[in-house]
């Protein structure tokens, strides 16, 4: 089911362009709306393929994933029948989400009942009275009158055309499943939501939810834009956020809510770069004294319940969850329990031997290595394969110096070096693939180091456009986290002490890709920019980037939010908009970028402001526009 | 009781450089510690003046004041008698906020009795295990052996020497008071802290309970810093957070979280920019319209209640909160219910009249006008004037454009406007100090218009070091808030919206102010640089500037924090280290401010961090300084 908007679509498009932008972030390749108004019925008729959805209750034990990370309720009262589902404390939820879940439980149906359950729970006790989207005063003349002449809608009909594999709850490869849906709802309130797989059914289920408010007086829940009809898919497979949880270490709970935020934005990669020189926080069953000695502390680890938790919570919201143990270099936190594995862990002063402290790469030229990496790979890989396509062995950064340190090598020559590393690389891919995942590694193996890789391997790229040109054209498939546009770490100042002598040379202490890169800026990027037709195909996607030399749990959402979201529009719909021909413009996801945004808080994402209260107010977007005089 | 250190404690301070620095953010002026451990009994003896300060119960009303605006247990399990403080649900604790509590009642006793239980409340039941301050897997290195040789701190004495003035719950003009305090605390668990005002109890209460830690088994709270002793006072008096409140609204639970912060902080002037041209958010009550269509939302106000509870939680404090209502510009929003008194408000495009939308001015040549003021005034300044020495009447910013709209003036004159401006700002100054308060103005108003100040007023600049050097030759009293150091909003993008065709000449969308002011550049400002002894003594202190046009309750504390706390450390313990005569230097303030952040994390003001735990888990800081090579 993948289609192009048709001539009439456009068309409409073109109108609506001209009245103020509403709802649906990010925006569906074909959107048409009325302005008739209907109210949802706390005890809609739900089908999935013909059959009843099951009623929520809270004390199924398979409601466990029907519940969000976090349950902040901004609305008001909540429906009849409803209420039980949202009153569970966070500690409760926590430990439902604990319960033991197996993964073949995970069925297209077990996966839609649960979307439809958080859906209806995002409208009915998570969602928001839009004054601040409204002009000021205004709300009641865009609230639908309470007391004449309500319309309901009383059926959501879930069809899902073609059957799910097996194994549908494992992500797909790259454009390998459909994302794409349709939706349409009619003014007299019957609703139509279908798409060719699970995932199709999940974005679908959240474009309806944000066609959606609560009313002021948090008794009744109604969409103002009836009737709909929605075709949708995104233009990029690969959307995906890449968190560092090595350098600074995020609690499952708080990873658990940045898929909550990638649901809500459609986004559907999360990229854990779960090692790194700094700590290991990753346990692996067969050698506990890795993470024993490489985390920070023994509270800041990932158990394999943890691992296993992180991942089925992100299949059942259509979110691939992959891991990147960094390697051969960024890896010295290994060094705490391996020593004879690892070089210049530590060492000073660090510039010699990579990027920032405390260094540490592995022996390129020892068997010791090769029976590490066996062993881990065996215990981790299988525990993993069932729920991610990827597996990312790093690659970026390594030093040659370091094996100027290496008693096996003695050497910083590219020409010795080289060889070492390609083999290293080939069997540790070699590895991966026997797993059914698909290798990914840093843009420096195939540029810098001129390794060949296979076929099926994804290359991440960060140093910027032309290296997405280079890859693509040497027919690399590509993943693009520009570090200019998307790196969301960025512009917020060094991390490193300077002592007085270092001061007038290093005032005002900005990080090395300053400045920050505002929402404006991240939206701004178009991967496919500058490349020929050939080469944009080979672009999967892309993914924002947060590293956390400076970040940490407490500032996490308000670093991502809105900012991946914004990529995430650019990604999903793509920087052009078909209706105009032209880059998509702030005066256009201003307003509706300020609605997503209420709507992650409401759903306990603690998301960053689009800008002021002033701005949202007005659903144009021009209060704010910058005026050429 | 103003001291200077003296020779010995100069010395012993040089040998303690030599040596990993802890504890005790901002650095006192005297610090000397040994490495004795000692730990808190929970029914510690507390005297004050020689009376023993009474044991809080959750059931007593004036316990109101002893809870902090939340209540974020990380540290296990509470000493017995101390549990029922800190059970209270943030609910219950807005409640008894709330309570009516008459300003009489304010005596220093019971300002110091809640600070003496707050303080027992931080040490107890939002403390640290400091595994993230220590090496990794060196805790119990760090934490004294639980099971032997216990010794105990069995009473605190504490003795203020000078009685307060009636009045002294209303926090002194600057200088008039004493801040000052010593504290010592002998190797047999005998603490005295004495001080000559209640602020001078409350500064070093909280020194005193940045000296313990809790251990790691949840049941222990030490010191491993026995004896101390400390002598400390500011090196400014006035040390201060400007929130803006009109741009986006901040509910009071956040207003008074980040009082909590300057507390911990000893930051003592919380300066609320209550309204500006977006909204009006301050409840007038003999003219409701005011707020009622200058508010954004009829949720986003401040009621007279809510005013005197955020005075009072910050007197409590010693935190003296006051307001600046901004005017004759930035005062638009009046022009929603008082239209006739405004002139360009919602002008376009913007520019001709004012930096950013929607403008409006004052007519500066209308009887209406003084008339409106004068009820202003009488209705809001007995509200606020007991617990406030200042009243801040804005003057940033004027454009002369808005006066051609004035069908009173119609000119842009500087020496038509000028006259008019003078008269202006000598009846609203007359009127403020008839209530017995000090007026506060930008600099635009002495430098840009040459209006003539009276001797008293204090004159706010931002636009410098060259401002305040200006200012001070010409004998004005100034607060430094420059921008290019302590505008905490900045380097964080454009909150325009720039249509396609600005793109290319706005990319990559930063702000006026970029970059962003990172704690390292925050911390490396000097207000009295450049300054003669003379100018420099006219310098009462700084404030911090959180501007919001991007900010929202959401992000607010991660803004403000730790950066705050860093700026705090140069106006109290001033820029230069007396030990060394040399600038503070980032690897000393990186340690300790690491640790302050935790405890206020502990506290539940929810800071960024300072750096990642590789970097905090070094007490030196050196594993990350930046090697020259």
């Amino acid at each position: 089911m993948v289609f192009m908007p048709s001539l009439r679509l456009l068309a409409v498009s073109l109108v609506a362009l001209l009245e103020p932008v509403s709802a649906i972030w990010p925006a569906p390749q074909s959107f048409t709306k009325g302005n008739s108004s209907l109210y949802l019925h706390p005890k809609i008729n739900v089908t999935y393929n013909g059959e009843p959805v099951r009623r929520p209750t809270s004390s199924s034990s398979s409601s466990s994933f029907f519940l969000s990370s976090s349950n902040n309720n901004v609305g008001g009262s909540v429906g009849p029948g409803y209420k039980g589902l949202f009153t569970k404390t966070p500690a409760q939820q926590q430990l439902i989400y604990k319960e033991d879940y197996s993964a073949t439980s995970l069925s297209s149906k077990e996966i839609v009942h649960a979307g439809v359950s958080r859906a209806l729970g995002s409208i009915f006790s998570r969602n928001i009275v839009p004054w601040m989207l409204q002009p000021r005063g205004k709300l009641s003349e865009f609230e639908p009158d309470l007391y004449k002449g309500q319309n309901w809608i009383k059926s959501l009909e879930i069809d899902q055309t073609a059957k799910d594999a097996k194994t549908s709850f494992k992500p797909a490869l790259a454009a390998e499943v459909s994302e794409a849906y349709s939706l349409t709802l009619s003014v007299e309130g019957d609703v139509k939501l279908t798409a060719d797989s699970y995932i199709g059914v999940l974005h679908g289920l959240e474009t309806f939810t944000q066609l959606f408010y609560q009313h002021s007086t948090g008794t009744s829940w109604y969409t103002p834009y009836a009737p709909v009809e929605i075709k949708d898919e995104p233009k990029y497979p690969h959307r995906g956020i890449l968190l560092d949880v090595a350098r600074t270490f995020m609690p499952v709970k708080n990873i658990l809510r940045t898929i909550d935020g990638m649901a809500t934005s459609k986004l559907n990669r999360l990229h854990v770069h779960v090692t790194d020189s700094q700590s290991w926080p990753l346990q692996i069953i067969s050698m506990p004294e890795v993470a024993e000695m490489g985390a920070y502390h023994s509270s800041q680890t990932y158990s394999p319940a943890d691992i296993d938790l992180i991942q089925k919570y992100g299949a059942l919201r259509g979110v691939q969850v992959y891991f990147e143990i960094d390697m051969p270099g960024h890896i010295g936190s290994l060094s705490l329990s391996h020593p004879d594995l690892i070089v210049a862990y530590d060492y000073w002063p660090y510039q010699w031997y990579c990027v920032e402290p405390p260094c540490g790469a592995f022996k390129l030229n020892d068997t010791k290595v090769d029976d590490f990496l066996g062993k881990l790979w065996d215990d981790l890989l299988p525990r993993v394969a069932p729920y991610s396509a990827y597996f990312h062995t790093g690659g970026d950064e390594l030093n040659r110096n370091d094996s100027m340190l290496d008693d096996g090598i003695k050497s910083n020559d590219t020409e010795v070096l080289r060889p070492l590393l390609q083999r290293f690389v080939d069997k540790q891919h070699e590895r991966i693939r026997k797993e059914g995942l698909t290798p990914l590694t840093w843009e420096e193996i195939p540029i810098e180091w001129n390794i060949n890789l296979g076929k099926d391997v994804v290359v991440q790229t960060w140093l910027g456009q032309s290296s997405v040109k280079n890859l693509t054209s040497r027919g690399h498939k590509v993943i693009d986290s520009n570090y200019n546009f998307w790196y969301l770490d960025c512009g917020r100042g060094q991390w490193l002490n300077f002592d007085n002598a270092d001061y007038t040379a290093f005032s005002p202490f900005l990080d090395w890709c300053n400045p920050y890169k505002s929402w404006r800026h991240v939206y701004s990027y178009d991967p496919a920019a500058n490349l020929t037709e050939e080469e944009a195909k080979l672009v999967l996607g892309g993914e924002l980037a947060v590293w956390a030399e400076s970040i940490d749990p407490i500032a996490l959402d308000t670093i991502i939010w809105p900012r991946a979201s914004a990529a995430g529009e650019v990604l999903w719909s793509g920087r052009i908009d078909p209706a105009t021909g032209q880059n998509r413009t702030q005066l256009d996801a201003a307003p509706r970028l300020s609605e997503l945004r209420e709507r992650l808080v409401a759903r306990g994402v603690q998301s960053s402001s689009v800008y002021m209260t002033w701005c949202t107010q007005d659903p144009t977007g021009k209060s704010c526009e910058y005026p050429r005089v």
